[in-house]
């Protein structure tokens, strides 16, 4: 219980749960901690948690046929991680979860969470505006890669996500805005030209 | 009430509604025609609906700077169409929905779906899954612009959805597909050769 504070508080900003739903909810969950480098989720296997961040930093990823490494996310504490897709479908999942700082993570496992949504309505209506939330930022991203320019993906994540950017490695920063490292360096000269 | 039935089949594959249940869904939903060309969503404008095709096809795009048009998605008879980004905050899409054939279409109004589900909270699951299955698509889509072949992309597209192929226009295809028109047709030629 001590462990599902942040999870409870954040919960708290989406929905009302009674005192009783609120331990209710902490007898269906997990808490767990990895170590730098673990792998929350291994492509290949199937997804049996999602799982929400109290501290540390993840990436999620898929190698393609060639070995090339691709980021689609990375995630912080008060965020969420897992391929929904694998944990809804139960099949094996295209991406990996890996952490790149030591972490701690509160686990809702596959078996729990139909009696936790019997047991908590309303916990369908939260879990509908973070998937809402989750796929609306997917969308988006879709657009940029599009529609801005190397410079201007950059300088949105920079403004947006400050945080994670002192996080993570310069390499995986550019992974994950689809460049190579050497221009990434390139675009960061750039922008501090007066 | 009578053109709601598909939507109600629909429905009930994932939620059972008493009668009581499916009259008061009818009363907050509106029925709409949309000629051939006609827009349901404009890009800068605010997405008021999310619709459910009863009949007819669209195409989901945005325009790029360069005044490149790319397609997201097609929708036909029983699937969803909507900037679900703009509808649910209330802020200009960045994207257009329009028909490429007549279509006819249920609306669900933003000004009565909270209404919606606080009459029928079991309806918070169905749109739960609804919008687990897009972002599970979106990020597919994600992967195989990535791992996949062009050839391979097609012959996903051609196999998980024939119905759609023989509905579009081939240089709207190669739009989604990230393709030129001459090179999808290169692509389906070879595949042709025994």
């Amino acid at each position: 219980m001590e462990h599902a504070k942040p999870l409870l508080n954040y919960i708290r900003k989406h929905v009302t749960l009674s005192e009783e739903e609120e331990v209710f909810l902490c007898s269906k969950i997990d808490y767990r901690k990895y170590l730098k480098g673990q792998y929350i989720l291994q492509q290949g296997d199937i997804s049996t948690t999602q799982c929400f961040i109290l501290s540390g930093c993840t990436k999620m990823f898929f190698v393609d046929n060639d070995g090339q490494e691709h980021i689609v996310m990375f995630s912080i504490e008060d965020w969420w991680t897992s391929d929904l897709g694998s944990f809804v479908s139960q099949t094996p999942s295209d991406f990996n979860v890996q952490c790149l700082e030591a972490s701690e993570v509160i686990q809702f496992p596959y078996e729990t969470i139909e009696s936790l949504f019997e047991g908590i309505p309303k916990l369908e209506r939260f879990f509908r505006k973070i998937i809402e939330q989750a796929f609306v930022a997917s969308q988006k991203r879709i657009i940029q890669n599009f529609s801005l320019s190397a410079k201007e993906r950059y300088q949105l994540f920079h403004s947006k996500y400050p945080q994670i950017e002192q996080r993570i490695p310069q390499y995986m920063l550019a992974s994950y805005l689809g460049f190579t490292k050497e221009f990434l360096s390139k675009v960061k000269k750039e922008l501090l030209k007066p």
